[in-house]
């Protein structure tokens, strides 16, 4: 079994992880868990978006909070996402150093979630890189859908070929392959990935899975298999999926980064730290989260022997 | 990525499952369901046990319920757990044609469990082999807590190669490693079969997980990779950890035969019976199962195009 020696992290959570919660939580709030997953050594926070809050609220204020946290940790740690060049010119100028694009690589989901084609997207990736360029800024792309998308079903294998083909060619920072609405499964991360680290040796490839039929750390391990050592995830497996109420989120940072432990992998963050800031969040929401580790507790957990 | 072209699932609701229920099942309830899971081409079922219902209330009128059920479906899908000679005499006297025999790899856990040493449960299923053999009946093996104990933590590998030789030497039907309460991790499993299914290429093995720390799948995942097609699951990830209230069960059947399928892995089982099977057991319990694939459907499922 072809395991790496050590992961990276970037957890989600204050971006996709809250984008379905009923509850807006507060800058003061957002600023908080920020602050307590960058103690626990995560080594990479996507924190909100700049999107207008009239199709987002949840991620509302994002220039505000990110003013307090640049202040007090720098820039290393965060990455937000940005819908559009206008976007992407409101995070500069609020002091980001590394933005994310997100587009969808099918067609139908594109047009639903950002009303362009996924080929109007790839131009625009191109003026936003050009622009981040010019101000020495760090831009990741993430291709939403890529392992199967709630509209179109299966992408075609070379359709996801030509569009990683397309954006490699302006030099991203990371490429992210996202499985959006939680389809993938691990037999097909594992050929693509492997097929796409074999192609694009020089790219920096992170996956992102959504828990949403339960294949999330399956897929994990498929990508770890392949070669991958970055991963999307999100505290207290936050985030959902619209098309079914009440299921399960984006992969939980804290059952990841529990099973990357419990192989010997190393992410370089603080599992004990981690879990109490997902209570810490449970509390805030006012709602059971779906992690696992947050309920039982880690593996190694002895516990007393029954005296009666 | 070494996956086999079919798997052997073993549904073990209606005992495992059941056990930490409040609710007690009715006999036809129970049968009901296990005609269910039956018409859904379930291969294989272990339903209830031949243990003091004063132990278990839960597991009561077993020998009822199989009165019905071999009367009208035979005895090849049946198994039952036995926890002693006496149980096993019941059993055969009711008609069931295979036994599972469940004891601890963990001497701790073995003593709490069923009042005996490891070595004393070693010497039993040794006698009711005998018995069997005399009666012409399987007798399969279970050996709890392989992966980790709760009282213990890690089982030394030593101990679990020197269990495993001893029952082999007595020839049983099936020989199951269990993860009793959640502790096993895909590399653990990974090596572990893969070093067993080499010393007994004649032997079948058969893992039984739980999803308590949401490993299950990948647990599943690492078991196939190493050569084992035969899997214990629950419908509905029913069934529970007694040391963490709240936490998820054994690995849920549907999920598992889900995941399976979209790798175009074979298991017989039609999954929108299953699926249904489920949604009617979440009827009966009053609760929410922890099944992922009955709140998010399958992954082929497309939604309709928002219109607005």
């Amino acid at each position: 079994m072809n395991l790496p020696g050590s992961v990276t992290i970037n957890d989600v959570m204050l971006r996709d992880g809250l984008q379905l919660e009923d509850k807006i939580l507060t800058v003061d709030e957002k600023y908080d868990l920020a602050g307590r997953l960058i103690e626990a050594d995560i080594p990479s926070l996507e924190i909100g978006s700049f999107v207008h809050p009239k199709f987002v609220p949840q991620m509302a204020n994002t220039g505000e909070l990110f003013e307090s946290l640049l202040e007090k940790y720098g820039s290393n740690n965060f990455i937000t996402l940005v819908p559009n060049l206008k976007g992407a010119q409101r995070a500069v100028e609020h002091g980001l150093a590394q933005l994310n694009f997100v587009f969808s690589a099918s067609n139908t989901h594109n047009l639903q979630n950002v009303r362009q084609t996924t080929e109007e997207s790839l131009d625009q990736f191109e003026a936003i890189k050009e622009f981040c360029d010019e101000h020495r800024v760090k831009l990741d792309v993430s291709i939403a859908t890529t392992f199967g998308c709630p509209f179109e079903g299966q992408i075609a294998e070379n359709r996801i070929q030509s569009i990683v083909k397309r954006v490699t060619e302006s030099e991203p920072n990371i490429v992210t392959l996202a499985d959006t609405t939680g389809m993938a499964n691990p037999k097909q991360v594992y050929y693509l990935m492997n097929l796409l680290l074999e192609q694009y040796p020089d790219i920096r490839f992170n996956l992102h899975f959504h828990n949403t039929r339960g294949m999330g750390l399956s897929n994990v391990l498929a990508g770890m298999e392949a070669g991958v050592t970055s991963f999307d995830t999100s505290l207290g497996g936050l985030g959902g999926c619209p098309f079914a109420p009440g299921a399960t989120g984006n992969v939980c940072t804290e059952d990841v980064v529990h099973m990357l432990h419990s192989m010997g992998i190393k992410t370089g963050i603080n599992l004990d730290e981690l879990i109490d800031t997902s209570a810490s969040l449970r509390d805030i929401l006012g709602h059971e989260l779906s992690s696992s580790v947050l309920k039982a507790g880690k593996y190694d957990r002895k516990y007393p022997v029954p005296t009666k």
